[in-house]
């Protein structure tokens, strides 16, 4: 595979990333994942905006890459031969390598370490018309969850054990509230509205929750910036997941209580089918 | 420099960490940092019993490699003709390469990612010497702080901000008490008693802690597994922190106060002074 390393096109084998690297001793950088729709990056202006705010963030000067980030993705799918393909791009940008190590960060000069990386997309289409479980798992994370930082370790952690109880996703409680699953965006529904976790710094700025937002305006279901209450899930009626790569993903079971008789809601499915509808093109 | 890299010892230069290890996607990884005096490993036993526990506590199996560990820091030394130096030993351990990218544990057979390094001590100990200034942050962190992750982001963004308000150290304030510094113990002092956060989730098992609470047994010195409240800190004498590089660092001002009179306190330096007096072997 080739990848794009530092301003330069090379066999993934030959990246030597420098274990003083910051993003592999102290999870200093950033990420994104975007993908194409019909040969074309979706929603990619908001991933660079949503790319400019964690690096602003955590303070790494990016300024002079922006610009190129567009060609470098055509290069990389180019080089790639995956022009027939849908392509998920991972984009990856830490605080460069810096000797010795110390917390503070390095002298100004330091480069950001760039790698950019471009795959065909593992569908999970047949997930999406089923149905997934997920469970509930205290949120253990650090409270910028709005940057998406590459400090994953609890999302790691929480997934495999979301795995290892037949789920395919764990969703984070916080202060009682539902707000986010390891790497995805969760909805309810309730007699007709969506509900999802308030913009802050306990959840990631999902670019398909954004998307889920204004569809349902088009679709005149009525989309609330509101939290749901772990000891009020009784009263919502569908639940469902978002994400870059996982779509509009129905939720069919909540640790042993199956939803909606274990089959995806009437609502949900509406949503997901105007989903596919937009990125399809129709 | 030669490092120890998966089984090799090579040039720094010539390690190749994939941009596909789980340490620098996912901030899946755990270290030590452990060093010599009289040209002897201090506490290794004890550096080598955390790490255990933190591998066990994230679940990457290492058990083939605790044996080896004295072997390769010898080597480390030797090949760097650090034979007539003090030495800091840098250990880090990653759940290994895994492609495609995903959050939930990578196949059983992926091999972990070993690097080690050895450098020459830089001393701290003119500071150790006057003291430091350290100011007050709210804690950020994930929930599991006993476990010495790489998952190090907010660490090294309050350290910057340390450094950026002219101090040596930020301290993290949780639920109304001051737990630890971003890469210290802290302690305080009150009435000739020595305060220090419960060992627990919310901080590092800090090994020179260890060392501190036995010396205090030694010189009669009560030591209290006891947080200190930030609203009670005009109660307290004397402040300072520990770590295996920070030794026993007096805190002389916090914030904008001076702590007596931004002079190291006269039980902190009673317990430096024991310190010293243990690794200089006396």
């Amino acid at each position: 595979m080739i990848v794009y390393f530092n301003g330069k096109y090379i066999e993934e084998n030959d990246v030597k990333i420098s274990p003083f690297d910051r993003g592999f001793q102290y999870a200093d950088g950033v990420y994104e994942v975007l993908r194409t729709y019909n040969k074309k990056y979706f929603m990619i202006n908001e991933h660079i905006e949503r790319l400019k705010y964690s690096l602003t963030e955590i303070k790494i000067d990016f300024f002079d890459y922006y610009d190129k980030l567009f060609g470098i993705f055509d290069s990389l799918i180019r080089k790639n031969n995956y022009k027939d393909d849908e392509v998920t791009v991972y984009l990856q940008v830490t605080r460069g390598r810096a000797y010795p190590r110390t917390h503070q960060f390095p002298e100004k000069n330091t480069e950001p370490t760039v790698i950019i990386t471009a795959a065909p997309v593992i569908s999970k289409r047949e997930l999406n018309k089923n149905g997934i479980k997920i469970i509930l798992e205290k949120d253990i994370r650090w409270e910028r969850c709005d940057i998406k930082s590459i400090s994953l370790l609890p999302n790691v952690l929480i997934n495999q054990k979301a795995k290892e109880n037949g789920a395919h996703e764990a969703v984070w409680i916080k202060h009682g509230f539902l707000t986010e699953g390891t790497h995805t965006n969760f909805f309810g529904i309730k007699k007709g509205k969506v509900y999802s976790y308030p913009l802050s710094n306990n959840i990631l700025p999902g670019i398909t929750r954004m998307v889920i937002s204004g569809l349902c305006s088009k679709l005149n279901i009525e989309f609330l910036n509101e939290g749901i209450k772990q000891n009020e899930l009784d009263n919502f009626d569908e639940f469902f997941l978002t994400g870059t790569t996982t779509e509009v993903m129905p939720v069919t079971v909540i640790g042993n209580n199956k939803i909606g008789g274990g089959k995806p809601g009437e609502i949900t499915t509406e949503i997901q089918s105007a989903f596919y509808d937009l990125t399809s093109g129709n």
